[in-house]
């Protein structure tokens, strides 16, 4: 993956480029500049759910090796149809095209879904990918 | 539809063996050997419902461009999770892997489901994986 | 509730025709010469829950009036193929007959969890059917 | 596809009995006057989304034989209550009254949930019947 | 039943306290002045409905003996986050308090939601939380 | 509760006996002498599963305070009802009761599952139950 998200507002650019050794975190990716918003809003719901999230979720099942960022994400889209979770689903649409997925394979990976869910859940989740690109 | 399944037993065989151009089916991927068995035992339990699985979910969902048939696979795998559907699951844990997926792809698909499904679900999954492992 | 559910004889022909005035519960339908035994094991479980099942689940909400037995029956088939209960279903469909369904009858409302449910659940309950059609 | 979805008269009889070589697809009875607006909304999602759920739900699984539409609709409305689909729910309610279904059938199918989903998903099943009411 | 949902006065204390021979419904506890209400509500959807959930949910089920309120309404709590059914979640959230359990307990309640159901419903859930806090 | 987990395998028996003011893991009333073959079980299926679940669903949320851990495994109960998980169901009923549960509450907590989750859910759930009694 070369260059994927560059979600540079000024506001949260650091002064300096990381070194590239420095491993970037999935949520990095996945959240760009919402990151902060986001994580802020979780810890406001509970401090512990919040850290749960950021260190058990994205620190270590999704920074886990294995499998690449772009399938995750196209993973973490499918099982949110499974939930019928609109708002996450649309904050791992945006995600899963920060980590280089095209609509087509966002188009796919909710496709998937018809054979194994059924058609309502699948629609629900078309109209979330709507919403998302008609933003 | 012309030239399905390229089972080979003697009765359905074609008599001639269809030319290197010809695009082959997800499902030929996916089943590999199988497929012949597969199918014969869904036709069993409804003519229409082992038609509607070939024709609409594989020859059309599954053929459909836009995803590569490996991340449809491991798709496939986590929504099979969220269903708790064992049988299924071991099918497509081996069509993953008939379709290019690494074991260790694999396992960072269904470790997708801790975050999103939670433990049980997840556990009983890597069973199965087990169990296709140790077949 | 005075008589509830006359244990049949063991040819489970009533030696006299009910009077007509006297109306039969949906439970008497369904469950047949089964009754008897899937009750006491439902008693064996837990004395409360065994009795909730019988005058609430039957002689409350599966005897009130308003639509006819064999419907009520096709819609529980489809209610258990998406809670994914074999068992429960394997005596609903028996129970669906009983209630006068025909077999296509009994495949039509599996099938119509196709669009809503996906294949896989659709399948386990064809499967289910495939048993009692060969007991 | 012909002639979609002429408006029945007041009494929902035809002037004249459609030529029998004409078979009425379901989602004609269904959807009614709204079925160019839903086939549109589902086309704009996805084309090949619309175009699944055009031929293969309905004029494939809807139209199949061997159990009456107005069956079909009061289980769809059952599974849309499992599934907790509001908006789909609200459409096959009314698809199940056009089939010709009575109010008193519409709850006697909603209230099937109750002994296999529990309440909630039931009393939110009422509340989208008391909207289609409250028109 | 006789004198079923006696309105509490404005501060919600009774004037007298009740005779000790008179057992408080759990719906009393649950609900407190919002009980008339609710049950209103129930009945408008469907007198068998707002009959069923009194009579049998709450005097039958929610009545028996064995297990504590607090701890009925705490799994009632975790049994809404697996439905993902907000606004009965937060009528349990404030009656798992008026039951007598803490904000922490409820937090605690609601956070086992995440190694068994996964992080999007456990977050859904506090913001039902948080909504119920800032009223 | 006298003594419930006493975990003497030589392999895993720490030299010294921890100090009296050593908090308990939840896991060590939860799991009882099944510990160490319980975590065995999960490392086989992926060390890095194994690992979550001992760190972070047990050391980290079950060991979170603010609740007590009976009430804890009591709600593991009603969701293990919930995802239709007999495996888990078992190990978590006996965990209820290492917990201090009595059979009463336990029987209580699967009661609740009725009027969230329909029957067919909660009479798995106490097959499990008499499965575990009659042990």
């Amino acid at each position: 993956m070369s260059d994927p998200t560059r979600e540079p507002t000024p506001t949260d650019a650091p002064v300096l480029t990381p070194a590239p050794e420095t491993p970037r975190h999935a949520r990095d990716v996945i959240f760009g500049s919402q990151q902060g918003r986001i994580q802020e809003r979780l810890n406001d719901l509970d401090p512990d759910l919040g850290r749960y999230i950021q260190e058990f979720a994205y620190d270590t099942v999704y920074d886990r090796p294995g499998l690449d960022l772009k399938s995750k994400e196209l993973i973490a889209c499918a099982l949110l149809v499974s939930l019928g979770s609109p708002p996450e689903l649309r904050t791992h649409i945006r995600g899963a095209m920060n980590a280089g997925a095209t609509e087509a394979e966002v188009r796919g990976a909710l496709m998937m879904c018809v054979p194994y869910l059924g058609f309502p859940r699948t629609v629900a989740a078309f109209e979330v990918l709507r919403q998302h690109l008609n933003r």
